[in-house]
């Protein structure tokens, strides 16, 4: 079945708040095996709100509308759905008591605007709003089930995960759909595609299952998205299709269930019983934030060093004033001692260092705006690698955290950095 | 000028992704008098995406797309353009000389499928990418103006900043709609709301201007819109209003013109002529990553230091050991013993220092998870306050770090903290 998702308010039109609604109920409805075809996002005019219903049915098999069913004059939703379906509002006694039961537990006097949430449109079923006050409903005509939600997105989402759901999971729609998303770095996302090769010889040829590329400034997702009849035959065609891909460019994907990079080191660090120091200049304390966002973390990263001046570099890592002074803070020497100097100094197995110049100025011609080295050491092996992040200052940090801790990875399990 | 967005992909309409492009050019467009009255989202399917261009143009007078101009087979956008307006790529050579010399500086051969992202359809203008490398484009027919634009959000800010903008603000659509934002921390949206007062007495009742409470983990922001004939008006209305909200709670006001507390900080720290260090445990880095996004920061910024072990805190910030062992890591004694070993140690005039319980394990009955002491220590003075922010670890570190930096603010602009 096809679906459209319709959200209505002024304050999306702005964007005055994002909306992640559409998200939200779009990721739910695959799950039952509904997939949708096109969002549509009105603001709070009748005619419009109209227009796109009928539109959307047009196109679908399942509406799902959220917004405007609130207590205020710009809620006009419930107006626009029964002129639609030519039909009237009548109170609804169960989504009165609720009212009246809310209101009251929360020691707010019963007022008119708030009794009128209770009325829903003649001819429709209502769905309980189990997290607040405005009730939704449902239109079921000609095999076609329009829902009608609040914008407020924990009541919507109650209800579609305690009645939308449940309603479609007893129909037997007759396809799944399923996901997987594989996620690399450290790898253009052009060199990967050209790595992988024929997108048909991973996806076959029969039109269930495709292979979407999406980059960012942390790497490149692979997503593989399988719509078939059965879910044993949708899981085998997305762990082929897996297998495929792994097979050309293994190396580079560290997330198959959708954890980030820190997560990964996490689970290395403990289960190695490693232990991780970090000396950061130009990423300023972002790749410890990062580590320390993992709960638990504090079992293996024992501390950090933010070190934007020369004299902290010398003073709390024992960088040699002379080695900045001939090489430049910036530098493949300068970034070894530091990742030396934290290891020892912080008594660990491993330590992490980055010197660079994450801009906008402070750049030189040999050394532009961007260039960073990253230092490794553990007990065996100190080195450093260079590469340039970019001119803005916030991605330089993303960029430069991500090769930080893929390079942790591919170390702790034995990968080639090259 | 009326405007739809059309934003294209598969991953937005199986929910992997919130679509932040939508909220992002709609706030943009309207700061040029332009409204947007539809928004769309469409796959990465040819038929679909050119039904939606029809639709779009006939309700709009601007369309915005954005998505599916990468350099992979699922970016199709493109192909589905040349079909609509009837024409042909071509190679753009500043297009074209931009991503070899993009891919020369990353070191990354020049392949086939990244050449192809310079190709652009016949006729259209292009929009350079100063963010990345797929340029945009623009079509103007009959007084309408079709842009399409990369999916990756950075790049497709900078094209709506640097070029869709000044593109409209040289034409006059009649109307001007202007925005402020008085950024707030440190105070409940109810309790603020209280102090504000009667909204009409701020915004008056000619229907010009309202007011929008818009609260989150940093604080609440209130946004200021007025839509106006002329830019004299609109700004008039604008600091009217403002100056009669700063009347009510000018002290829990950081910010008008959308910079960040970091950035405030930072100016303060400059013209002052001070210097910072800071000692962080539960926040992992945070408040360093913040305080290292504003350029310029390593002039104020000396050091920072993450001591997520006892060990480290003992040995980097000289705490003495028995302080923690009888007061336990988390107190006020461990804070100030941070705080004021952090200045000295970094021979900075200020330090900060945070410990506390992000959890989300690690809480006690006494000292429950979200627990945590603020230290603060200057030449003349060192103390701690408590706070509890609350059990969800991101969001912990968030309010954590606007706590940290509401506090410097408060202090170096001489304002109580109470």
């Amino acid at each position: 079945m096809k679906a459209e998702i319709i959200t209505i308010g002024d304050e999306l039109l702005i964007g005055q708040i994002i909306n992640t609604n559409q998200a939200f109920i779009a990721e739910k409805l695959n799950t039952v095996g509904i997939y949708v075809e096109h969002m549509t996002t009105v603001g709070d005019k009748q005619e419009i709100i109209i227009e796109s219903f009928h539109s959307a049915l047009s196109h679908s098999d399942v509406v799902c509308v959220t917004g405007g069913l609130g207590p205020t004059h710009d809620d006009i939703t419930k107006d626009a759905v029964c002129k639609f379906f030519s039909t009237d509002l009548e109170m609804n006694q169960p989504a009165l008591e609720h009212i009246t039961e809310l209101m009251k537990n929360r020691g707010i006097p019963l007022s008119e605007t708030s009794k009128n949430q209770a009325l829903v449109p003649k001819g429709s079923i209502v769905i309980p709003n189990t997290a607040g006050s405005a009730p939704g409903f449902m239109f079921e005509r000609n095999e076609k089930y329009f829902f009608v939600m609040p914008g407020v997105p924990f009541e919507m989402q109650e209800m579609v995960t305690r009645w939308v759901l449940p309603f479609f999971s007893k129909k037997n729609t007759g396809i799944v759909v399923r996901h997987k998303t594989l996620k690399t770095t450290g790898i253009a996302e052009s060199l990967l595609a050209q790595k992988i090769g024929s997108v048909e010889e991973i996806i076959g040829t029969d039109g269930t299952t495709t292979l979407a590329f999406l980059p960012n400034q942390m790497g490149t997702k692979l997503r593989l998205t399988v719509i078939e009849k059965n879910i044993e035959r949708a899981e085998e065609k997305l762990s082929n299709a897996e297998a495929r891909i792994r097979s050309k460019v293994n190396s580079y994907i560290f997330s198959s269930d959708e954890r980030d990079l820190e997560d990964i080191i996490g689970e290395l660090f403990r289960e190695q019983k490693l232990t991780l120091a970090l000396a950061e200049s130009c990423t300023g304390g972002f790749i410890a934030h990062r580590i320390t966002n993992v709960p638990g973390s504090s079992e293996y990263f024992m501390r950090g060093f933010v070190v934007y001046s020369n004299q902290a570099k010398v003073e709390e890592l024992n960088v040699p004033l002379e080695t900045i002074v001939k090489h430049g803070a910036v530098s493949k020497e300068v970034a070894m001692a530091m990742a030396e100097g934290a290891r020892k100094i912080s008594h660990t197995t491993h330590a992490l260092s980055i010197t660079g110049i994450a801009g906008p100025s402070g750049g030189t011609p040999e050394k532009p705006v961007g260039t960073a080295w990253l230092g490794y050491s553990d007990t065996d092996t100190t080195f450093a690698l260079k590469f340039n992040f970019g001119e803005h200052r916030i991605r330089f940090k993303e960029r430069a955290s991500q090769a930080a801790l893929e390079l942790l990875r591919r170390k702790l399990l034995k990968i080639s950095s090259q």
